[in-house]
């Protein structure tokens, strides 16, 4: 994360998680260990961490097990970064290739439960069975996401709903597991729960939307892969639903989602023409909305450096890479 | 399982079991629910469960618990399974179609990650911490000795050592987890709590080794599966490691360690080779001593009927289908 002094009350804490995630794993083969510290070290932002840091310490939470928290929920993040890339074929991400382009499909399933593996035993390592089930539940909403988008979805005819609903699984609900966990670690009360889980919901949300923004907006090198690379794969986003609400006919887009098309000029005539129609600032707005909902959530919570540090997290959310 | 009549202090919490399993999951979509359905129903023997429960009866864990404990170990069990199939491309178990016979890699990977998530918030049920970090280290046991597995054996100068790695890893832990979980249920002392894992250990490590010489021994139709289906995949096991002992220049074997072989009378040759000799025999005298072993771990245990139940498990798995 650039320019993110809003991380400074958190960063001994972060390093904490670093240590955590590299903890010698007890792997019997060096290669699998080789593979996860490839995979810890690829470039994540620890956006997730540093939001159930942030929430636990302004609650006052045990800052130990808040850590062990951070740490659980990176691993399972990762853990579910290795089995969607193989599920997608994807070769690349954040510009390094991914475990399954040197791997076998098979090694990288088993990579991807060693480390949900880990996450359970960080996740336990909160000491609180809550947490547990917290983990437990978003992780079956996560794989029901994708379940779902495996093979249920029809891209030609999905709808914002649809949308909101995959990345509340895909996305949302690993922040919001964040931020609730860490107030359930500081035995706030169901209020502030409730609160804090709107918070981390929200973040994710507009992450996301501005995620699938930068995949048509954004400078390809920070991004790590090319620009349109979901429409790419038939993945329709935000910024192409607005499209096509006001370009129901666009002729390209139509070829476009009737299958995989690998033809690079309809690709880039179709992703020119988002970029120039109205759809990217229509995505941008609904992103802002979910960080004002967010910042919202925290009004009655202790208005100390944490509270002002989560919601310039949240407004960083929409510059980023922008 | 048949003749079991050693299940009945606890034929009631296995009714319970199976309704914690088939409790409607939370999916999105009718086809997940179906698949998970399709595993549940698969004829699974439900020894892990049975295990789980009769101990923490002998213990005096609470009754409820005890079943959501038994619950996840049958439920992480089948979730394993369903990668395992997956990886090693098997398309029956237990004489079923298997998930990916019928499913994408892409939708086997992800339901077998359902039923982790469901698995872990089954363990998060019983209310135990220490119960949570049994299950995420047997989780790393087992994950860890697939990829050895997979990857890294030498499978023509297998060891009798690195066998018995293996099926730890691939059995035992899980039997161990089983057990040993109970007695943390119920808390018990340290020195049962290591008395229960031994005996899951060594009744897991039995268990495996039978099921190896049933491959080569049983009755297909009983098995589920056709006769030297483990040398078929080039998976070296203690019959075979007996065999090459007393034949070390057998020639047909040495053709089939070479690689996967598809020569159906040169496996045939082979399977009767291993039948013909010494090494059934020595392979179920080590499971003997396994189970012996199992049983003398229970010897300062509350002689009760549930003891009695565990002692008599361990001998009918050296029976099951010989």
């Amino acid at each position: 994360m650039n320019q993110s002094s809003f991380l400074e009350p958190v960063a001994w804490a972060l390093e904490q998680v670093e240590q955590r995630l590299h903890e010698k794993a007890d792997t019997q083969h060096e290669a699998l260990t080789e593979a996860i510290e490839h995979l810890l070290n690829s470039g994540g932002k620890r956006l997730r961490p540093a939001l159930a840091l942030l929430a636990g310490a302004m609650l006052g939470a045990d800052p130990e097990r808040n850590v062990s928290l951070a740490a659980a929920v990176e691993m399972l993040h990762t853990a579910t970064l290795v089995h969607d890339d193989l599920i997608d074929g994807s070769l690349l991400r954040r510009g390094m290739p991914t475990l399954n382009a040197r791997w076998s499909p098979a090694a990288t399933v088993l990579a991807g439960d060693f480390l949900f593996a880990r996450a359970a035993d960080l996740a336990a390592s909160t000491g609180s069975i809550r947490v547990m089930s917290l983990f437990a539940r978003a992780l079956m909403t996560i794989v029901n996401g994708e379940v779902v988008q495996q093979l249920f979805l029809n891209r030609r005819s999905l709808s914002r709903d649809e949308y909101l609903r995959r990345i509340h699984a895909k996305t949302a609900s690993m922040f919001e597991l964040a931020t609730e966990a860490a107030a359930v670690l500081a035995c706030a009360s169901e209020e502030t729960v409730t609160a804090l889980a709107s918070y981390g919901r929200e973040v994710g949300m507009a992450f996301q939307i501005v995620d699938d923004v930068l995949d048509f907006a954004g400078d390809p090198t920070h991004v790590g892969k090319p620009v349109g690379s979901d429409l790419r794969q038939g993945l329709v986003t935000l910024p192409v639903l607005y499209f096509m609400e006001s370009h129901p006919d666009h002729p390209d887009l139509q070829i476009l989602l009737e299958g995989h098309v690998h033809d690079a000029s309809l690709i880039e005539n179709v992703v020119n023409a988002i970029r120039a129609s109205g759809a990217i600032t229509a995505a941008l707005f609904d992103a802002r909305q979910h960080v004002e909902r967010g910042q919202s959530a925290l009004a009655n919570l202790p208005a100390n450096d944490m509270r002002r540090a989560l919601a310039e997290l949240a407004e960083f959310i929409l510059r980023r890479n922008l």
